[in-house]
């Protein structure tokens, strides 16, 4: 029963209305261009269940920190992703009687969000109490060509009566965020404005004075063109709208058009919000609905030309990572270095909207290598940026040098306030070491790790320097009380991946350093690096030689080793039937950490030694983060188990769509679909670079057919297709690449093509 | 400038008025009678800095629980001592002035606490802006002969005028607990009344009903006796009070006697209570102020005989202890079984006021070696009753058997939630099982054992069962995911004081169950007692073998291993100045761990053991827990390093009355004062009851002299006086008691005296 839509290679359709599933479908039908975005709500009132969301990227409040016992070093804020104005709103009378389709009996209901060409579409037949059949149809989109434009075509005929239709298109500011510490407001009105079919709505938010203005103009469009339009102004605190009336005969279709634009103190200055907001929305009036609509259709099928994965033969994987692509690319889309990528885009409130280690982990890989240079740098760029903070960031938590960034953050401050996270889980400041690594390999771009990286790598690196301390017991460096990726251990001594990435990310820095021998530029005393070479070589990791694995922590061998299958089903999620001590006791690990590390490190390790550490750590992988399944996915492909990888994989495409941790509701897992298109390419796909070689080595489901799948290298469009028979790769750029197919060296010229047999 | 108290034997004086030390003395200046009490607050409206606070035991509120991040297996409340009806407020005019001490010129100041007769003395010498001067002095005491009676005598005197006063007694139920997670009020009004001097008022919780009825009377008294009365009633909701106006000379002196009774739900049936009250406040009225205040006085003076140290020679020692014993007498007089010892007593509001392992671990000694058997039993009984709640603790986080006794409780629910605490501070078990046997130890009462103290120890050895695990890698049993005594330290593994408890547990359960072949009454099955054989046998504990020291938890000396001197002055303490993640990752010790383990398994180790261990830990201790000196000064002695213990011992003694941690003004550390109680009986007198035996081995300071100090043993008193030449023992008892001086053994028989010379 979970699944309720149809199955579709570019659409998502939902064709039959059900109510208590209504903020699921406002989920997943979330539209957005990266600059803004909100959930699948619909224009006219409803009373049922509904999680309004309007979104602005990088507008956030600074929400004061809840906590049951403090700590020192937690954040005075948690800082919330903001619902903003509610531009969407049209309220509808049929002969004076508010259109709810909660209200109504729904004859026929469909929503359907066209991923191929960016829009919303939905059309209901409906039923009044007393009688009124009515048709209703509604396009919307949020422009990736004009970014502040979003624009409405909502259409109603009535169908068995002829009578009174009236509209009430509206801004409203007076928005709450669900997710609010202190159930305050975060907005107050600035100014407003309405004459006819215009509005200007202008309001800022109660701290940090985000300034947002978003301006409206809408049209009637009938048949019968012959309409006598009188607009009745309405407008109260932070809300501006009109209303028109009209008499329809039956049949009659009329349309309403309406257009918005929403500009912000992030791009303008404050006093030519009003104008900027108008000209930007009399531009996009000009050029039309149906010309706007033409243009975000060709843009998204530009997209994707780049970023497309077909799965012929298996539809529902083909729509699964068509919704995940769809929804990458709506979320961010590179242009803003100010910007990042939340757990939920903008799909939801859940987790505040602020920026944690995913990027780097699991969203990077996927803009590295479908938009490319430009795109990623400005990912990397926003850590760069932050980096100031990062460092008083870990001064607070009592370091003299170094940075730490924060788990979760808008500007680059903390904002998470969990001593074993905010504090503890320390490793993410690897995978932003790690992301250098990776942008470097992708783009070759090493003017980037002159001006920036390099200097990001060395604060890294001091961090560690001084967060390891010497054991004498051990003889070696130790890294006590931190958090590995598998939250379900808090305070552990000597995580194996922490470690690792510590070590790593020193040995790097090192390397990078006398590639540039930029060390006197960036004040880096040869001290200091001998230290760090002193950690390199002395750094302690736990391991276990009889079972020839590395062991998550210090005295991970002292629980009792069970299997996920020793659980009984109904104990499942843990997360949700056991207390928190019984899972922390538990060998029962959350997410990838050992096996993130191995996924990281690949080049460095032997089949074998991955072998092991998957067969011991998998089977006690609850995989109760939506970012597990696809890291083990991939390693499963890797060791030829495919069964076990296609299985890990269908766990995470469908995750949304299919709803399966209970909580599409909140939002969806936007990150999280980075890490199943990491599956598809790297792990179906085998696709891996290290360093200037392309590693390709596919194994795919018995199922699929016609498997195919670009990214970019080195700026350069790689084509691959996959078949039982052949694996054919098209080299789209003008210089040769090398490239090795199943261990199989190619020196593929520019433009041409290789078939491996 | 910290001390501002006068150093007196019997009496806490305050005798100039500092308004910004408000709340330091009106915690020091509390008065309670275990069944009710108060902060020292003024009668009279009082608008600079004051924290009003009155209190009766056992009414709580179920505080909805604030938390950041919600974890399985919180309480859904936080239970919190009632802030209750202000009885003692009497609103003064002057000439139709409002008498507020902090508007008028303070010629004089005294406030005393007496000790000694158990009553609370005020006197003020105060001229009005407009020069009008008064003299006031108030007598006021909560009854320890009928606890429901408190009284006050409030006495007026115009200096340099005749004028009008008036006087309006009152009692407000509208009051407010300063801790409070959202701002609520927490009682309702009942009904009320008032007819000239007589009024009362009936409020009720708004959770769990608890039902409060005030009844007050009173009087007035003037040189003169010729003043008309007329009373002018008030009442608004939950407040009722009235108001009479006096026409004074020159220096004539007016006294208003305020009479009140406070009953309870906890005590009478609800549709009783006004009648209950009246009828109690009658008979207090009846006895007028003086007789109450003379029979209080013999009351206390009876109690003192029990109780009281001397310490001649050392007048601030002397102040100190007797403040200490005072306090605790005050809060638990052990009359009901559902009563406890909550951190700060009737002095204020912080932890909630609940019931934490400190009174079973501190407190329980000082009751059971100064008031004997009945109380301290009743303290036995408390947990006793809250066994079955203690068992669904267990199952809440996910235990199948076994009792876990709660962190913080009211009725035996757990109310604290913080996972590290919460769940894992579960050593607290072992406390209440060592509370058990030293209860018999001093009193001999089998009956209790067999009656009670068995199940419960069956129902906390079959906690330690399932709560160990068996650790393949080490071929032992371990005990994962704890903090031990030591909160410095967060979810470790084998802490050793922990692993030490629960064994120790198993191992006094077995030799009771077998004492009494009780196995089939208790259903206890021999398969049971074998499993938890298995473990005594095989349980595993963290040592160091180099140092010969037991090591507080796996990894321990992984840490940098400093000492509290290398920490800088300016960053002490460190609960304040460092990042919860620093001191975590630190070698540093909040409070005694392994140390509190050899305290309590003294006879269990020899004195080189005890040595290492504690010249190795104590250099590590901070002391940031009031619990912790004393504990290290027993040791210290016991080690004779006699100056070390007196450092530590003076820590303590005066915490509050010198405002050592700055935090007297929430309130008094009343469970740290049995702490302190211990430090002197233990440390410095030497004292240890093992089985049957009594050893004393005293070792004082060099400035005591005149040291003696009463001890309670198998229901007798024993009288000790030590001096440098000599050590007294008077056995009041009529049976013969081993009493082992300094390691020499007497047989004493009962009423016969000892010297040992």
């Amino acid at each position: 029963m979970k699944k309720y839509f149809k199955v579709d290679a570019w659409n998502i359709v939902e064709d039959n209305f059900m109510e208590e599933k209504n903020k699921i479908s406002e989920s997943i039908f979330s539209i957005g261009n990266g600059y803004m975005g909100q959930r699948g709500n619909f224009e006219e009132d409803y009373s049922g269940l509904t999680l309004k969301g309007t979104y602005m990227a990088g507008i956030y409040y600074p929400d004061r920190t809840r906590v049951g016992w403090w700590k020192n070093g937690y954040p005075k804020y948690f800082a919330k992703v903001l619902n903003s104005t509610n531009w969407i709103g049209i309220k509808v009378n049929v002969n004076g009687k508010c259109f709810d389709i909660s209200r109504c009996k729904i004859e026929s209901f469909k929503r359907v969000l066209n991923m191929r060409e960016g829009y919303l579409y939905r059309q209901v037949i409906a039923t009044f109490k007393d009688g009124e059949r009515i048709k209703l149809e509604t396009k919307r989109f949020v422009s990736i060509v004009s970014k502040e434009i979003g624009a409405i075509k909502y259409s109603i005929t009535p169908l068995n009566f002829s009578g009174e239709i009236s509209f009430f298109p509206y801004l409203d500011g007076d928005v709450r965020n669900a997710d609010a510490n202190y159930g305050e407001k975060f907005w107050s009105e600035v100014s407003k404005g309405i004459r006819k079919n215009e509005a200007h709505l202008l309001i800022k938010t109660k701290k940090l004075d985000f300034y947002l203005c978003s301006c409206m103009k809408y049209y009637i469009v009938s048949e019968s063109k012959k309409h006598k339009l009188r607009y009745k102004e309405a407008s109260k605190e932070k809300f501006v709208g009109s209303k028109i009336k009209l008499w329809l005969k039956e049949e009659e279709e009329v349309s309403l058009f309406k257009y918005v634009s929403n500009v912000t103190s992030r791009d303008f200055k404050i006093e030519e919000l009003i104008n900027k907001g108008k000209e930007i929305l009399d531009s996009a009036v000009k050029k039309g609905f149906d010309s706007l609509l033409y243009e975000q259709a060709k843009a998204w099928i530009n997209k994707w030309e780049k970023s497309d994965i077909v799965i012929e033969d298996d539809l529902e994987a083909q729509q699964a990572i068509r919704y995940n692509i769809f929804q990458l690319n709506q979320t961010y889309t590179g242009e803003d270095s100010r910007l990042n990528i939340g757990p939920k885009g903008f799909t939801g409130e859940k987790y505040g909207g602020g920026t944690y280690w995913d990027t780097e982990a699991y969203c990077l890989p996927f803009y590295l290598a479908t938009q490319g240079k430009e795109v990623a740098r400005n990912l990397l760029l926003y850590r760069y940026n932050q980096l100031e903070k990062a460092k008083e960031n870990a001064k607070k938590i009592g370091l003299k040098k170094g940075a730490l960034y924060p788990m979760v953050t808008m500007n680059g401050e903390e904002c998470h306030n969990e001593w074993e996270i905010t504090f503890e889980e320390i490793h993410r400041n690897g995978a932003i070491a790690y992301a250098i690594y990776n942008y470097v390999n992708y783009t070759g771009d090493k003017e980037y790790l002159k001006r920036y990286g390099i200097e990001v790598l060395v604060e890294l690196s001091r961090f560690w320097e001084e967060r390891v301390n010497f054991s004498c017991d051990k003889n070696k460096y130790v890294i006590l009380g931190v958090t590995g990726p598998n939250e379900y251990e808090n305070n552990v001594n000597n995580n194996w991946y922490t470690n690792r990435i510590a070590a790593w990310t020193l040995e790097y820095t090192i390397e990078i350093l006398e590639e540039f021998k930029s060390y006197s530029a960036l004040k880096v005393k040869e001290k200091e690096v001998n230290k760090w070479k002193h950690i390199v070589e002395n750094m302690y990791y736990p391991i276990d030689k009889n079972l020839g694995i590395f062991l998550q922590q210090d005295g991970y061998l002292d629980k009792e080793q069970l299997t996920v299958k020793d659980i009984p089903k109904e104990e499942l999620p843990i997360n949700q039937k056991w207390s928190w001590d019984r899972i922390l006791r538990s060998c029962f690990i959350k997410q990838a950490d050992v096996l993130q590390g191995l996924y990281f490190f690949q080049h460095l390790y032997d089949i074998d030694t991955i072998r092991r550490n998957f067969e011991f750590y998998e089977p006690k992988t609850v995989h109760e983060s939506s970012l597990s399944p696809c890291i083990h996915s991939i390693l499963a492909c890797k060791l030829k188990k495919i069964d076990k990888a296609y299985e890990l994989y269908l766990r995470t495409a469908r995750l949304d769509l299919d709803n399966y941790n209970n909580d599409t509701n909140d939002g969806c897992h936007i990150t999280s679909m980075a890490g199943t298109w990491m599956a598809v390419v790297q792990g179906f796909g085998g696709f891996y670079i290290r360093k200037d070689l392309i590693f390709l080595d596919p194994i795919v489901p018995d199922n699929w057919r016609g498997f195919s799948f670009n990214v970019m290298f080195r700026e350069k469009l790689i084509k691959v297709k996959v078949d039982k028979n052949f694996i054919e790769v098209k080299n789209e750029g003008e210089n040769a690449i090398n490239i090795i197919i199943k261990g199989k060296t190619y020196n593929l010229e520019g433009g041409k093509t290789v078939i491996h047999k």
